[in-house]
């Protein structure tokens, strides 16, 4: 079988400036490798009319579909519909569903409609329109020469919609596709290099229609085994007979068998137990309770969290002793300790999880230098774990890795009290 | 003056499945394009050989800078070197310098050093080596036929190190390079479209050596005014000119006049101010402390926050009356108010902002649909305002849109109340 290959093609002068990161691709390679398609290249080019011109020249040489994203709005450095136009030789036609699109928007809006809004109703005549649900700019089609081109609005949620409502059944109305299967899981706590020294042999041994990708990314890797094939049944088949000898290489690092965040797993395990938990955050300042709320139902297992940023808020609000704030610091396993069986007391639950650490780039000292963190875990019987990490990095990163230090050591707590019920 | 144009190109499969998103072009971009060399094209390709050596090859042709970032990990998807050997014509040789890196950093960590871990100390002959201060794999630099190339690990911390370090000052010495000026503002509560029927005038009279660019984001658009050419004074006065106008134009909407996120903007007009501020959040779930936290600093203006996510959590961390969440509900404009005015009292602080709402995708009534949202901002005066929002996209947009809302908010609030001063 023929394989089919795509490339994204990102439009936007933002992009070349760096000013806006590139969240659409990485959408669309997931979703048109979920059908079989293969994503070959990904190219971000300015809002110039010559370069769009010789991407997609460049391009439809190579692949059978073109996605290309941006440049659809309804200002002057929005120039992809003439640029489409000069590629296929045609000329802009008002189409009259993507017209009432935009009328209907604006009188939902009550917002009066000028010219430039309804030139959103105008495509280049060969087009084919892909109607968009969720914004003006329409979805276009175009089919010449076994290229198939697809122009999107840059706008995410548009995109997304577009793609789902218009792109993908185009796509698998086309082709044929083959059958794909992935395969992912989650681990913390352990470096790449480590990881793939454990699973050398395993990784050896795989068939060549199976592959491996290590996927690091703040403390956590992530392992995917991917395979292609004609058997639909067979390739699932082989790959999760290899995915079931993976788990058993790397259980005792694995936070999920599936391809979630971290945060995920960990709601998902506290609702299998049953069990609710808080957060007391200095050093994270809310960004354990943000990415526990970012998990859709996690209100079921999540009651709240306080942010004690403040040495008076930690006083105040999670009974940390002044005592301990002025003998061994806010940063302490003392402190942490207390912070987190206050929440879990105030809140509730049967557990808690406190970070009091400094994040930088000041206040760090000799003792307690940029990326010293404390975190601790109680449970509602008062048991407590309480570790200290160095991470020393930039502010940001400091955040992420003590959030996803924190978040496994709550999963292990859980874990090892479910084990020893 | 001859332009100097950059091609970025990213390796890695990972980018072509869609499981990571590029944040590193984006930077590369942005630090290019600071010194004055323009960024032409960004590649994504397979960690596959074939396509490595081709898109060296065609970038080539046509930018004289190239910036490769990943494929230089310890494992065996990993194949930038040899590709980079195959390309040069050339073989690996051990470096001392990365190789003592290499094992300075594991004496470091104390953990046993690996064959796989001394492999980083191997590079392509003819390279000239970036040290990384910041991790294993070295940085590479390549002269050949009047083209540029670095090659450099795509951790993102580590490639940053680099850019810093080698990559920048390398191409500062190698090209003389055109003076760009930028100018950016950020505004808040105001379309696309509109903002650019407002400034019409301003941009069709604009020189066709300044661009203006419209960079919208979750209820925010950027302007960003760029002017490049020979002489660097000429460039900055016209620009801050331009600039000065276009403020003006846009004031009623404007957040800031620099590139910062609105966050920041918030941080440094609190500490103009010396105001402080608290947060009590429920549908945001502790990402508006999040982002406050995330400027470095911050600790001078924000005491700490609650994210009451239970109702039970809103009576007993923010005085919410039983009688208001049983008649009204907690998505209520009496709910965030007294939310806000609590925590205002409960944090000590001069302001708080409260959001309460349904951010889907469950949860929502035919009265309170999803994305119904109210935001409360209290002063200690016990002056509140409250608004009511309705957003309706999906979970994690809505938290975007309220989380800026709120954040724009709480800056007029303060505005308002130092003009009444």
């Amino acid at each position: 079988m023929h394989e089919v290959t795509a490339s994204i093609i990102t439009i936007g002068d933002e992009l070349l400036i760096g000013q806006t990161i590139d969240t659409n691709s990485a959408y669309i390679a997931q979703e048109l490798n979920k059908i079989g398609a293969w994503v070959r290249r990904r190219v971000a080019i300015a809002d110039d009319k010559e370069a769009i011109l010789t991407t997609l020249g460049d391009e439809a040489k190579q692949s059978n579909i073109l996605i290309i994203t941006g440049g659809l709005g309804p200002t002057a450095d929005d120039i992809t519909k003439p640029a489409l136009c000069e590629y296929f030789n045609t000329e802009l036609i008002r189409d009259e569903g993507a017209t009432t699109n935009v009328e209907n928007i604006f009188q939902k809006l009550a917002r009066p409609i000028t010219e430039r809004n309804l030139s959103q109703g105008l495509v280049p005549a060969n087009c084919e329109v892909l109607p968009n649900g969720r914004g003006t700019a329409p979805g276009m089609y175009f089919n010449q020469e076994d290229v198939h081109y697809f122009s999107l609005p840059g706008v995410p949620h548009e995109m997304k919609g577009l793609m789902q409502s218009g792109v993908l059944p185009k796509i698998k109305s086309v082709f044929r596709l083959p059958a794909v299967a992935h395969r992912t899981l989650l681990t913390a706590g352990i470096g790449e290099s480590f990881l793939a020294d454990t699973i050398l042999d395993f990784e050896t041994a795989l068939p060549a229609y199976v592959k491996l990708a290590y996927l690091p990314a703040y403390g956590m890797v992530r392992l995917r085994l991917t395979a292609k094939g004609e058997d639909e049944a067979a390739i699932k088949k082989e790959v999760d007979e290899k995915f079931a000898e993976l788990k058993s290489l790397v259980k005792e690092w694995m936070v999920a068998d599936e391809d979630i965040p971290i945060q995920e797993a960990v709601v998902k395990l506290l609702k299998e137990k049953a069990k609710a938990v808080a957060t007391a955050e200095s050093c994270t300042g809310g960004t354990i309770a943000s990415l526990i709320t970012s998990v859709a139902g996690s209100s079921a297992v999540f009651n709240g969290g306080i942010v004690s940023y403040a040495n008076e808020a930690k006083k105040d609000m999670l009974e940390v002793k002044e005592e301990t704030l002025t003998s061994v610091g806010a940063v302490s396993e003392e402190a942490v300790t207390q912070m987190a069986i206050s929440a879990c007391k105030k809140l509730k639950t049967d557990y808690a999880v406190a970070t009091s650490g400094i994040m930088g780039p000041d206040g760090g000292t000799p003792e307690k230098p940029v990326g010293t963190v404390w975190i601790a875990v109680a449970n509602k019987e008062g048991k407590v774990k309480a570790q200290k990490s160095n991470f020393r990095f930039d502010r940001g990163r400091n955040v992420e890795l003590t959030v996803h230090t924190a978040l496994n050591m709550l999963r292990k707590a859980v874990l090892e009290d479910a084990e020893n019920d």
